[in-house]
């Protein structure tokens, strides 16, 4: 990664820390707040807001507007509920994220369920401001776009198959159908806000930032898959082999390792051809082709 | 109630049974579908949907017009949402809802918990319709009013204060604050998304239908306090006593019973007189007065 390039995922990732920083208040009722706070602050690679900011910007967006911002931190904030409603003792019972306790272990379930679903409908406060500086237009296809990329058709629904599916054995059409679900809408659904957020993206430019999501999203799943293997628990900031431990089908059962990495890597393949197809002016693609590269090389 | 009155309220809950039906589809990923059905259909007194229609209509909503059942649906999918969550064993753990086991009882908790994420999902996709029948304006004026009244600042807020106040004598202040989020947001909502769904409302009537939402909510939460002292279980459809039991604040421990249902009459006042300041032709008005008269009078 050039450093440019470094210059602008810091920049960005500061924009969205402060601005999910502002929206969530730790003096909210009782240990509300702080219990959202703690669930999304200081933790996470950011990659959804990123590619939300990225793909904006590569479809023309002016980087100071608000819309790709409350877009960015609107995923990110749905992408944080789910991992605290996931990691509580009747889904997965996890005590570690991101290297620090669990919701629930820090704040008791009650507050962790309260928590994650406040930090899923504050998605939506994000994405309808009422300071007028976003057209009523974006914000309706971004709420459009989210609910249905978080919902029973999209991120809740994989999650329904993935507690199906323990000690199943699935396909490889019936585990990308799952991950399609569980990771990939949302990853797809970044990239189809970022280009929402700018009025006029042609039918065919949208096309192919959408092939660009749905291969970067089932690449994310695939390295998960790999990491969830090969890593140890300290790198990846929570339990590492508990896939395998639990039973659940995965990449790595389906085709082995060496088959899951070369596979990985024909996505990210994919995804890097989708961007090269939308004809949009290198420059403005290099951000996405950034962030293609850190989701396959990724160690955590 | 009038017989027209009683065929209105027939009409438009045939007309929101049917839309939340077709909204859930029960093949959807695994028992998903079946979990969020069960939590919506078949039970509820719908108040808050015809709060919003009967809103809707009194500052001019054509009757056929998408908006207004859109928003109905949806807020009465916050509402199924925070009960499937609600009654889960983490929180008020209660086995007995509408009559019925609890979503939790029937499916298991893990399912719980995702159908109550699916639905509160669900509620943002049915403010958000593909179809082009509702201005993009008014979609993103519902998905403001709703999200801030279902989350942090709203119920989900109110919620939090009850979790952090059980065994804890609350003044008079801090439990109005208390249920004004935690039941009184969703019933104020539901006036406002109705309102919303009509552009052009003026401030004045604007602000007395506020007014109006707000004596109701509140109302309404004084009567569930006594019902639940005097109703029995078979009648409530849930579990009678429980505040009581669980050494909860209420207004009957606060101000006794007959004080509680003194308090509620005076409320459903405030509502009624904050209908005529409104100074809508009273022929619009007579549904959200049967909807007042519902309220303060119902035995479950």
């Amino acid at each position: 990664m050039s450093l440019d390039l470094k210059a602008w995922m810091q920049a960005h990732l500061e924009r969205v820390e402060s601005a999910l920083s502002t929206g969530m208040v730790a003096q909210s009722p009782a240990a509300l707040g702080q219990a959202m706070r703690y669930a999304v602050l200081d933790g996470g690679k950011r990659l959804r807001p990123l590619l939300v900011l990225a793909t904006a910007e590569a479809v023309g967006d002016d980087v100071s507007s608000p819309a790709a911002l409350n877009a960015a931190c609107a995923i990110e904030l749905i992408h944080a509920y789910s991992l605290v409603h996931d990691d509580m003792p009747c889904m997965d019972n996890d005590v570690l994220r991101r290297g620090k306790p669990t919701v629930h272990v820090q704040f008791g379930q009650a507050q962790a369920l309260l928590a994650g679903d406040a930090l899923q409908t504050l998605a939506f406060e994000f994405l309808t401001p009422l300071d007028g500086r976003v057209l009523a237009a974006v914000q309706a296809a971004c709420v459009a776009l989210l609910a249905r990329a978080s919902g029973y058709q999209g991120m809740a629904g994989g999650q329904a198959i993935d507690l199906a599916s323990v000690g199943q054995r699935l396909s490889e059409d019936e585990l990308r159908q799952m991950h399609r679900l569980k990771t990939g809408a949302l990853l797809l659904c970044s990239v189809q806000m970022g280009a929402a957020c700018v009025p006029g993206v042609s039918d065919s430019v949208q096309a192919a930032l959408c092939r660009f999501g749905e291969a970067l999203g089932l690449a994310f799943q695939v390295v998960d898959d790999v990491l969830d293997v090969t890593a140890d628990s300290a790198t990846l900031g929570k339990t590492a082999g508990k896939d395998e431990a639990a039973d659940k089908p995965t990449y790595v059962a389906l085709m082995g390792l060496e088959g899951a990495k070369a596979f990985a890597d024909a996505l990210a393949a994919q995804a890097t051809q989708a961007l090269t197809d939308t004809g949009l002016p290198e420059v403005r693609l290099a951000a996405l082709r950034a962030l293609t590269a850190m989701v396959v090389e990724r160690n955590n």
